[in-house]
């Protein structure tokens, strides 16, 4: 690690825990919220780390989030529940339901758990894998700030809706799938526009429906594709799958669903109409030797795993299982630290001095 | 209806219970049987439907169908179950297995059963849509015959494995989303091979992983490619969502997975290796009123329903929600009849004058 232009992650961990208790969450909860940034941090999702520390102060500032949630379960049968965020921070009521998910599926084989009332959980792979050691399969979605326009409408009605499941193996690592529903995440847009580039057709329609290559369409009455990106290669299928995140996250948890989602982002309003109350997850863990015992399962998951990497490579190419890269990040990282972009460490540092709380800004 | 030109979708439903009675299924069986088969043609999906009476016929003459199954719960706990369907007709171990997941889910408030030993099942949506009258949202999944090469890969390693999800609504009728994890379903490569014609960019690769346009790909050493069509387009998703639907059906199951699923078509052999036994499947169902009282929630999916169905279209394009398609062709081919393609007729009327029933061919 080179102190001097990478953070050591103890440290980020340390500021991110310090951050939230100076918002006023107790020290229990605000460690639980720096886990997850710093774990978004060190599998190289960086998009879901530091540079949402300061959307967070502006929410606390504009008094969006609320600091001393009474996170709850309103409704529940054996094997579900609905919980209740209180507004919290989203990574505490996102860890919070999937605790229960996974109580549940100890006694009825598998637990479900939806979520209203929340907020931003950051990276769903991290609630997913909550699952691994119980030797259970996570699952955990999300809907969001709408950005994606249904086939054949170019209104924004969908987030980009992602979905993460965590599988246990034996002596391979899990199998661990996290994806939005759309071709790309929506910072791939800021980065091409920041740079001024145009991106590839497939990504973004115009406020008409035609094809763009304009990364910063979304200002112009444009709007995200579903994943698929026209109707010839599947567009429809990622308009359905997307609207079951939907569906499940915000119309089964009473959260509000699709254009009536509010923001994560003190400077965009809250929806003049509500259906629901704030952000709405959805998590579920089955509980692996309610179909067949752990061991002979995680036999076959090796099996699985070595015949998939296996599989013929495209010449000069490497066959990948869903996990692999941010595992390989999370290991590598560790170790070399993590980069923060100046431009992100200057509005740490600000929101830092703000509250009279340390942050070190390093050379660029 | 032109009874000279179209069939009675009652006679079709007739003939496919007589040829399942005549390979030796009890009455009830094959009456179940052709229900999946004339729901499929009557829901526009004829892929799914006459066409396969031949296969189903070759399957029975080669010995691998099981006419007398005894399809059974082999492993279970209050809200889950793993099903043998002792190589039925697939359709038969998805309908029980369906009906296991609902028994379930009254008791645990979810149910999920995956099924191993297990043939083609016909369209997915059929069992999802089981779970509508018990005010549940149903699942269903399955593996196939190897097609779909992973991100990277050139080898065939997962079949076109769809989802499908059924959601009741109150006064609105149901959200029915059923789709490959592919762009495109196999059969119009087939189509498209037949007419002599080019396909789009972006469905399948070559046997060294370039992109082409040729629909006879796969026979030389070509494969399909994942939802997304390429990684630029996030085909890494679509590899993800597949090997999801792989691990539910197939590993969890106890059932074969990924190269290992045995083609549902006598001509192609099955694998050497097994590694379980059959196809697998996936069955869910979430009842409603364990999360939210049931009313409440069709009055959310309506006002989810119309609020998707008038955002703004694309100029002279009209807004769909998943399901209307096909909900629309069943009233209308119910009344206007079913057309069967006159070379698919003649080989069922092979298959009819080989068991000695009768097979009205009609005029062309």
């Amino acid at each position: 690690m080179n102190p001097s232009t990478k953070y050591d992650p103890a440290y980020l961990r340390d500021f991110v825990t310090r951050f939230f208790e100076r918002l006023g969450c107790p020290r229990h909860d605000a460690e639980a919220i720096a886990d997850v940034f710093i774990r978004a941090e060190l599998r190289n999702l960086p998009s879901h780390g530091m540079i949402r520390i300061k959307d967070h102060f502006q929410l606390w500032e504009a008094g969006r989030l609320n600091i001393k949630p009474d996170i709850r379960i309103v409704h529940e049968s054996p094997g579900t529940a609905v919980v209740d965020g209180d507004n919290a921070v989203g990574m505490l009521a996102a860890y919070r339901s999937m605790e229960i998910a996974i109580e549940k599926s100890e006694k009825a084989g598998s637990g479900w758990v939806a979520t209203r009332n929340s907020n931003h959980f950051s990276i769903g792979s991290y609630y997913a894998m909550m699952a691994l050691e119980h030797d259970m399969i996570g699952l955990a979605m999300t809907n969001g700030n709408p950005l994606v326009a249904p086939v054949n409408s170019t209104e924004r009605m969908l987030g980009t809706n992602p979905i993460a499941v965590a599988v246990p193996a034996g002596k391979q690592p899990p199998f661990v799938g996290d994806f939005s529903t759309t071709p790309i995440a929506r910072g791939k847009l800021g980065v091409a526009a920041k740079k001024g580039k145009k991106i590839p057709f497939g990504y973004v329609i115009d406020k008409n429906g035609n094809p763009s290559d304009d990364p910063d369409i979304l200002k112009e009455g444009g709007a995200m594709v579903p994943l698929g990106g026209d109707i010839p290669h599947g567009s429809h299928k990622g308009y359905a799958l997307g609207s079951i995140v939907d569906i499940l996250t915000g119309v089964l948890s009473g959260a509000n669903f699709g254009p009536f989602v509010p923001p994560n982002l003190a400077y965009l309003p809250i929806p003049e109409v509500q259906v629901g109350k704030g952000m709405g997850h959805f998590f579920g863990a089955w509980r692996i030797d309610a179909f067949m015992e752990a061991g002979e399962f995680k036999s076959r998951m090796d099996r699985w795993i070595n015949v998939f990497r296996k599989s013929r490579p495209a010449p000069g190419k490497k066959v990948l299982i869903p996990g692999d890269i941010e595992r390989e990040a999370e290991i590598r990282l560790a170790k070399e630290g993590i980069s923060v972009l100046p431009a992100i460490q200057k509005d740490v540092k600000e929101v830092a001095d703000k509250l009279g709380i340390e942050f070190r800004v390093l050379d660029s």
